[in-house]
């Protein structure tokens, strides 16, 4: 259990309905500080604009190395400027594509500057809104070339690409696991994979035992994990727990069988709450359930070779509940 | 804690592919017989022309003796032959409207022979397919005037509607908790009110809890309760706790702080898993969500009166995962 | 048909992951001016804070009558602040409470001001994130307690209360038509009652030409109407007609039957679109429903009562599509 | 456009609360008689066990050629047999697993016979229903095997995989177009692909067009087209045309433009409407979509190159309302 933070977890947050924020902005320092208090975080995450830059990557790998955490992986961004708001790697402006592809070229070279070899790659302005608006084949395929010039460029840089299935856009272009399997695979790059969000799985309507399935199916492409929980149909990115529990259970139990050994990393968006407080419940909470779930890993073996629901029934309530 | 079942749970199972069953049909001794014998029940519902008619009153009543059994309350049918298809209560021929009635009226004497006071309405044929099929305002209309009919027939009968969004109908008239209250309150009879079915809560987007409290506050008008799970946004009907946690700890604290007092009966569709198997595991898990709720009643009271959804998150972490 | 427009929507639009803004602000007169010029708008809705302030009434008033545009009604902040990021009616801090009665009376003066006896209030922090947070009877009970006194304080102002099942909470108070309705009743006030936003009813899974038929059968209860579109489970606000088209064509027919009287007003969020050619489109859209259903009038009304699908399906066709 | 119907739309129809049904079930030869009765239609699809058998070939053949009606594919049955309840190509049991091979193997042989070269194939009882209950890799495996073996045994046959989310499982294994292109990919053989069912996709969240594409780029693998419509999230298969308009017309130019050129074919579930009725208005409904598309086929290129939502909207509302 290796745990990471996108640091921006701890910054102000905000919605089109207040744009200014519910909290304040700390100081890079700050949050930096504050994910290093965090029981358990080893690594942070950080997002290309927002924390890192070509520019500060010194200071930043300055205050990692001074609060003695590793940098787990970078997003560059592709979402948080006017210029990627119809498209990053798909915009139909050939110009913003090779500034899609520029920007995570600069974020690769960071990266390894610090000592790492992970970008997460979100394009989550790469879709669209309205019916016969987008050109499905070609927008795919421009993510796709984006993508394995990159991989080919880096070749020591793992790419792992992160679905939602919407928000900004109505539909996202890599929206669910299997789709955005499809296009890593396309891509021809063994250091392509992808990144499960526990949140957006939920959001496709997937059950993330199964996401993990898939992605090793295809060529053991699971390469990073976000955890957070949610209501319904939409991203809340709350607290882990605060409405999934077996879910979790299940989750981690692929983890462990599949042989993943990438980083758990929290991605939640705590409105309201203190930043610091929600990132650590999430981390009691998936320790909590690794601790259910590992002394019982052969049991569970068991029970999926049974196929019995209501043993199932019976083992989760006793390993869960206590009786 | 007072546990029934709905004595069809434990029969055969069927869906529009494979009508023939996934089971066979047990005896009606041997349905009451596993009813019986499952630890906490002791009650069962029946459901019009499956389990009881004006002809069989007697020789149930009599099973239900022999197995020390209460009746918990009739669901009469309206939605299980083929007159009913188009509508029940609302149905546009005004004799298969006068036949819902009635047969709601013998199925208020065959309770009263059981001594029963208890009419749970399911009206799942009543709601529409298409798009401008339904007089909205005149189908709700009828269903009131029905209702109201009966009430005031019956005075000393309860009689609780069952809302449920969809299925058979891809859209039903008392289709939330919230629609069938403002339908309760038209019939203006204090014997009617709302029969809430977890897993028909969860699909129509609401938190149980809160269901519960609008029943309350519009009255005191929360009559009976349904209990089973379900994924994501159809009627799967399955154990308890397969899928939600906290949610029934939240359902069962505001049940205690309503004063609710009437049953909770499991409503489940256990397709392929042996019935009173399915029926007994859910009990347990109730019983012990119970278990991990009533110590810390106050503790609740206290965290809903804070407001600190890091406090909660903590204190559920606690008190059911154990640390 | 009678069109209004929430000024707001010819603004700079945002969201959490570009906070800055897809577009530039333009200025309150260019705003005024651009509303002005779309085909077929005669009032604008006005929201407090954004627009309107107790400070700024009569310049706003000046450019409404500078551009010949009428206030159809006034949106009192309620959500755009931080203090009210946990709750404004139903904050559990009285001083904010009363902070949210007191920034709807300023504004109903506001509304007097500008010739307007409409408020349309969307308690949109009003809810709740995680379980066991909230107190559901005692939050509702502030906001009808709030809104009781504001429509006794202001008997020549209409209160009208839009519900949204989320967003900015996961979950609102006023989540879905019947639930607003009991609480617009429990209020006991003529002056109170709904505004149905199509996109927020479908969101609940609602049907509007049903959700107009509940406000009827409640009293008469529908005062307001907002407009646009949505895909699945969020609320995209696009513009009209870009996913539903059968569904306007009811709403239409429900609202003229039903006698409604109302303004019909354009609530969107065009976050990529030019705002003024989107609303622009949802007027053209509307007209055109409304010129297919007006001439059909007595033939829907036909339809309804014969329930025949076959029979609507071909209308519809025919109506809608010309064959 | 070449129409074809799945017999069975014809027949009764029935769910869990009326397994015997909301009509009656005509005669095979009836069943077939009124399908080619239906203005469009060229050929049917046979479901196993219901309508055709290794036994009944003849016998069928003739009734296919006495009324001038192509095979256009048969559905082998895996869903309408108790013995397939817990999984057909994946169940735990190796002898269920060799017979639904087997089942397969005759109907590709029946296939044959009837001069048709077209299996859909539906596993609809592969899946699960619990968390915890399912073996995901193992299963999709068995699936994957099942169908490789059939499609190596009969190279002159296609063999189509139809994805569903759920239902009869809670969770179907080929549950979404990208995920079933996986397996197909991994069967490593020419003619494996998919059957794109538009209500599944809808259920899917998918966007019909998008889905068509996906199949195209995995190495042109879109086989066969089911046709029917549905609310929110259920298979409810209604008319084409009750609920989504644009979205057909999506689907009729993304089928143009990738060269589909198998079968449009209706897999309806018409409860309580006269079968061939309905059918007969969802190929309407589908002529009169291609007809306003087809004039326009260049100007959707042009739009849809364009990226511009006002204009798309503009375009939509002329071609398809008329103003």
């Amino acid at each position: 259990m290796k745990y990471a933070i996108i640091l921006g977890n701890l910054g102000n947050t905000n919605d089109r309905f207040l744009s200014s924020g519910y909290k304040d902005q700390p100081s890079k320092e700050e949050m930096i500080k504050r994910a290093a208090a965090i029981e358990g975080v080893e690594g942070v995450e950080l997002v290309g604009t927002w924390d890192i830059t070509s520019e500060n990557v010194e200071q930043v790998g300055g205050l990692l190395s001074k609060y003695n955490l590793k940098c787990a992986s970078i997003i560059p961004d592709h979402f948080a400027q006017k210029r990627w708001g119809s498209g990053a790697f798909s915009s139909k402006d050939p110009a913003i594509r090779a500034q899609a592809v520029e920007e995570t070229a600069k974020m690769a070279e960071a990266a390894r500057a610090l000592g790492c070899d992970l970008l997460s790659l979100w394009p989550g302005q790469d879709g669209y809104d309205y019916p016969l608006q987008a050109d499905y084949r070609q927008e795919r395929q421009w993510i796709e070339e984006g993508v394995r010039g990159l991989a080919r460029s880096y070749p020591q840089t793992r790419f792992a690409l992160e679905y939602k299935a919407k928000e900004p856009r109505t539909h996202s272009t890599l929206a669910r696991v299997a789709d955005t399997l499809l296009t890593v695979q396309e891509t021809g790059r063994a250091n392509v994979g992808v990144t499960i969000d526990t949140g957006h799985a939920y959001v496709a309507g997937e059950v993330v035992g199964e996401s993990i399935v898939l992605a090793k199916r295809a060529g053991n492409k699971l390469i990073h994990m976000h955890f957070n929980d949610k209501n319904a149909s939409w991203d809340d990115a709350t607290i882990v727990g605060a409405v999934h529990s077996i879910a979790y259970i299940e989750t981690l139990y692929w983890l462990d069988r599949t042989g993943y050994t990438g980083w758990l990393s929290m991605d939640q968006y705590p409105y309201r709450e203190d930043g610091a407080a929600a990132i650590g419940e999430s981390i009691l909470w998936l320790n909590r359930f690794d601790e259910i779930m590992q002394p019982q890993r052969a049991e569970i073996d068991r029970l999926i070779a049974l196929d019995d629901a209501i043993e199932t029934s019976r083992f989760l309530r006793k390993a869960m509940l206590g009786a």
